[in-house]
């Protein structure tokens, strides 16, 4: 069984559950980072633009391999530097981040621009296909430019 | 401008954006409370089952009314009273929740049978609809039922 034991969830709720994995200002930040931005490693999180702290990051990259989200693996050139990839239960979080995306961008002030949005929202299918294929075949090329300070 | 500053922003990315609001373990169960249970109280939400401190509570409804997500509006009956309610913004917020929910029932041991899950997957354009029917309509039939504890 993942995750969490049941017994300590707060209810059978699959929206509480998933909160109790993913509710932070964090996680599904690192999981963006690996889903389409082509991010691998501690540093690249480290320097992904939000500032994490580090022990912060260690934190989450650990609870996020607890929940089979994520998972190290040696780097073939230094094998004790770690790459993190998604599981197939990490990748399954893209339209997750996806609906958030476009919410974020139609209802706040971001650096995403109207027309950008407006393409992800209308072509939803063709966006998650192609972030799973870049997962299965382990295609780093970003899906997603990096945004500037909301203008 | 709506919600947080952008000078307090981590970055112009519509995901973090959408975190700063929303990455926590109690706004996104609040909306749900709102959204599909037909809940509207302090009390109601405290009553909810996932046992929220009142404080911590009292902070949420804060936060989401400042980010314009839910308002308070004063009941008919008892003036003093506050029912709160999905702004525009916040029923906008329907395909995550649907998404969260559908995740956390595939991936995590739950109290949702995958029969109704895999129904909410196969018709998510209909659940929208009926979700932001009854938010407009102030019909308050919750949409979806409550889940015991995992199974």
């Amino acid at each position: 069984m993942p995750g969490e034991p049941i017994s300590k969830r707060r209810s059978g709720c699959p929206v509480s559950v998933a909160l109790d994995i993913l509710g932070d200002r964090w996680s599904l930040l690192i999981i963006r980072d690996l889903m389409v931005r082509g991010l691998k490693t501690f540093k690249d999180f480290q320097e992904s633009g939000e500032g994490i702290a580090s022990n912060v990051l260690a934190d989450r990259l650990l609870k996020l391999q607890a929940a089979e989200i994520i998972l190290a693996e040696a780097d073939e050139a230094d094998g004790r530097r770690a790459n993190y990839r998604l599981t197939e239960k990490g990748i399954a979080l893209a339209p997750v981040l996806l609906e958030m995306l476009i919410w974020g961008a139609r209802h706040e002030q971001t650096g995403a621009s109207c027309a950008l949005i407006e393409k992800l929202a209308k072509n939803r299918d063709a966006v998650l296909a192609e972030a799973r294929r870049r997962w299965e075949q382990r295609d780093s090329t970003p899906l997603i430019p990096m945004f500037d300070e909301g203008k």
